[in-house]
């Protein structure tokens, strides 16, 4: 399976779009660094797992982790999307954005009780619940207020998603989910809550999948313990699939088709009378946005050659957190060839650096590059470190663009706290 | 050499305060995760720097990015400090603080040409240059605004910190500083420009340093380099030895006394008519704050046990980002025993931890902890990740306290964002 999608950061002769804007123009006006989404390529993402799952009951719960830019949500309420959320904030901006509660699942290790209690107050859909003390808090606040809340138990199928330990999650060393041993009494102790209704199973093996047989091999053990869980006379509706599918951050990485992708699944979960919900978020917005930066200096020492850009870990973290690779073009190709680089930016640590001993197009101070891929877990780990205020992020759509949050300033930097 | 500063954080009874504040009564009305900072501690440390260093012309620059809170900058700008700051906005940190600009270096390795000129507009000490190319830019705008700059350059003096690597900066690969090797002939090239006066030599070999050798091997190479730059008829008046001193992070960790350790510095460099700045900032106000937080769940799958609390790797992200140890002590001792545990947070990713496989307190949901050395390089690399708001910011004064940055609310989240 490959990618039938077109690429939304193109080259027309020798300068770089998204979609039809020229990222030259809107670096010129909006500044750098700044983050560029298209909102083409999110819709149509998007799209393809509707399209996939097209004739089986289902929702596809945008994860809002990945990207959680108001416009970005409100675009894909508009299109049918429902959401996944990890926290009280997340639900807060699902609303805000104009998206539907009731299409809203919640999943984390940590809900507070606060945090249940906004959920609750809400009208989620349902609670992804990892703990039994976390169902008995649940049912405690439902029980409060009145009403029965919809819960599915996460368990954790122990398969190796294959990418970097930090967003594997599926094995049995990880925080989260149920083991399979121990997920039968669960959901026993569960049905004797009354305020909840134990409907669902759910799981969520990693992220940034590039083999999609780990996914379909847990979609097996799932469909295995609904079989089970029905067979004690449980009245399992819904499975939640999580997400998990990755994007390419290299040229050559083969990325899994996601109307094939999620076909499979369809083919796999019809006739099981479920309710299906999948939980993308990388796979929807990663490759849908670009970092630009412009070049602030070329450094050369004995052992090795910088480029210094105006982006930092404080922009774009994955790089230095997680050792990712994001490849890096030219927002104009010269004929200058190549040159052996790191690309490092402005904060004052070594692991400040969004490629390593790169072979990079021999840019010059002023020069302007495009960080790929990074419209997933980009903006949204942004920090003020070294008190650098967090870039803009732009909506290109057409041959138009605006600005969806603007760059921040330096009393944003200093708001809420007092001499 | 042994710590002689007695602890901030201390048992009375089973009770652990801050100074003479009881913790678990702060978090009781502030809410958790908070920081809180004891103000004797960051005073105590600057002092000690004040009085090991006294008698020779010095300026104690505070490592802004270390901790950049408006307050604690205030009360060190009162104290006499300086200020090193590595970027414009940490310039305006340090204005709004009342700190005075004519006190501050800025270090770096990617300033723009609009912060170069916020630093010249409010005449600051001096800057320490990476490059040849920034050497230029700054006598440019300079020029423009008809004042000379005073700067030092930034030496590599080859120097392994024994940290980790990214908090390493003194060696040959890293985007850091100039070669010696190389030194002369950008002094040379610095003379030849009208509007920069290059009167300073400076280094910084990095961070978390535990074994001073490190440090005075660097004093050694730079008061040779001083010699002879001077040899070559270069007025050098002053040298910036950066920071780098280590704090205490696991128990047991032998860390420098910083009076005596100034205090050998002061020995080194007198003598020499030299004007000696240093930039401590970790070992300021890395030991004097902690990162408070509430136990929400126990969890135990087959293989581990999890303390799931309410802080994350959105609060302090050193043991995710750094595999950093930060001691966690109970906020209240118990006679409970211990437990063997992955103390983890609610953001979704299996990288959300602040220890693993620790033998920690047999807490139960409710319970508070204190993550201790949590001063330095904690709130100021603080994000948004998973729409969780930042954390307030406690002082500690006595038995006083008081938030010197609110808690961020779900408004301050979406603040700049349209729709």
């Amino acid at each position: 399976m490959m990618p039938d999608l077109p690429n939304a950061f193109w080259y027309q002769e020798d300068a770089l779009y998204c979609e039809q804007a020229a990222l030259a123009d809107i670096a010129a006006r909006a500044g750098t660094p700044c983050y560029v989404y298209s909102l083409r390529a999110v819709l149509e993402r998007f799209a393809a797992y509707q399209e996939g799952l097209s004739g089986l009951p289902h929702l596809v719960c945008y994860a809002v982790k990945a990207n959680s830019n108001l416009h970005l949500l409100a675009m894909l309420a508009k299109a049918g999307a429902g959401f996944d959320v990890v926290s009280a904030g997340e639900l807060f901006r699902v609303i805000r954005a104009g998206g539907d509660p009731a299409r809203v699942v919640f999943s984390g290790v940590g809900k507070t009780a606060d945090e249940i209690e906004y959920a609750l107050a809400r009208g989620i859909h349902s609670f992804n619940c990892e703990s039994d003390s976390e169902v008995a808090l649940i049912d405690a606040l439902a029980a409060r207020r009145g009403v029965r809340a919809r819960i599915a138990i996460r368990v954790n199928p122990h398969v190796e998603a294959g990418a970097h330990p930090y967003i594997s999650t599926g094995l049995r060393q990880h925080k989260f989910g149920i083991d399979f041993s121990e997920v039968e009494d669960v959901y026993r102790r569960a049905l004797a809550c009354p305020n909840v209704v134990a409907e669902g199973v759910s799981c969520h093996i990693g992220s940034q999948i590039l083999n999609p047989e780990r996914i379909f091999e847990a979609v097996d053990r799932m469909l295995e313990l609904v079989a089970r869980l029905r067979g004690m006379g449980l009245p399992i509706r819904h499975l939640d699939l999580g997400g998990g599918l990755g994007v390419a951050y290299k040229p050559g990485d083969r990325t899994p088709d996601i109307r094939e992708f999620a076909g499979w699944i369809r083919r796999k979960v019809e006739g099981a009378d479920l309710f299906l919900m999948l939980e993308p978020g990388r796979s929807i917005v990663g490759e849908a946005g670009a970092l630009l930066t412009r070049v602030l200096y070329r450094k050369r020492t004995p052992s090795r050659e910088f480029i210094v850009v105006d982006a930092a870990m404080t922009d774009l973290i994955r790089p230095s957190l997680y050792q990712s690779y994001h490849e890096i073009l030219p927002v104009r190709r010269s004929s200058r060839g190549t040159v052996l680089a790191d690309v490092v930016g402005p904060v004052c640590e070594s692991g400040d650096f969004l490629a390593l001993d790169r072979e990079m197009p021999n840019v010059l101070p002023g020069d302007l590059l495009a960080v790929c891929t990074a419209g997933a877990y980009g903006f949204v780990l942004s920090s003020n470190y070294n008190a650098r205020p967090r870039p803009p992020e732009i909506l290109v759509e057409g041959d138009a663009w605006r600005t969806v949050r603007v760059r921040e300033t330096f009393e944003d930097l200093i708001r809420g706290e007092s001499l």
